[in-house]
């Protein structure tokens, strides 16, 4: 299983470094930026390039950071060429998430984007909301 | 309304630089990040002095990366002296609804919290899922 990570800027760059430092070195990850005097079409070649590193596509999950931006349309422009899966929204949860299913061999790509697609709302939360909660639990 | 952004590493400060490459240059927001030789404490000090130079937290909201990651602790571990709020997993269309909700100067940082929970599930897509409804839907 092998991930690709495509975002504005640094951010992609940021989420799989700042991972690794939580789940140490990852091989068969790669990230990549488009920054403001980028041409789209050098991004889009990137891109292509990994899946074709990675053997073509099918154990490839690629993560972008927003839905419709110009990373998130470079990633769905090789959709219709490449069997991969896309997930849009990455946070460092599902990412990380994405690292530990990975270890388990059995998964398929669809498999492993399915359980994250399913755990990603629970993912994002309100910790005001969250505390207020278990503080109530612990004086009751 | 001002932002706080804390994380692993670098994480934090490539979400505030991405979404600034969308949505212009923001002041009153900033980042901190905790590199694995750094102290807890340290980080702490500069989320305290954040707070307090942002005015002592009453229309402050803080992003972190990872619930119960330690970046998320020191920031919780203000939540008792300060009235701030506190989203966790943050991704970028979050943070980027934050910068454009905050443009609305009636709204309290707590509606816009709430806000953005509101919306978090819908920011995490499974594209393959989308793209195929949406084919769909185009050929019938």
């Amino acid at each position: 299983m092998k991930f690709i990570f495509v975002s504005h800027g640094d951010l992609a760059k940021s989420m799989l470094a700042s991972a690794q430092m939580i789940v140490g070195e990852q091989a068969e990850a790669t990230a990549f930026g488009l920054y403001p005097k980028d041409d789209i079409g050098g991004l889009k070649d990137q891109i292509k390039q990994a899946i074709d590193d990675f053997g073509g596509g099918n154990d490839v999950i690629c993560f972008t950071d927003l839905f419709s931006g110009s990373p998130f349309n470079a990633v769905v422009s090789m959709m219709g060429e490449y069997p991969i899966y896309h997930i849009t929204g990455m946070n460092l949860p599902i990412v990380l998430e994405a690292f530990m299913s990975r270890m388990n061999d059995e998964l398929t790509a669809r498999e492993i984007a399915e359980k994250l697609l399913k755990q990603a709302p629970e993912t994002i939360i309100d910790v005001n909301n969250y505390l207020s909660v278990n503080l109530e639990e612990e004086t009751n």
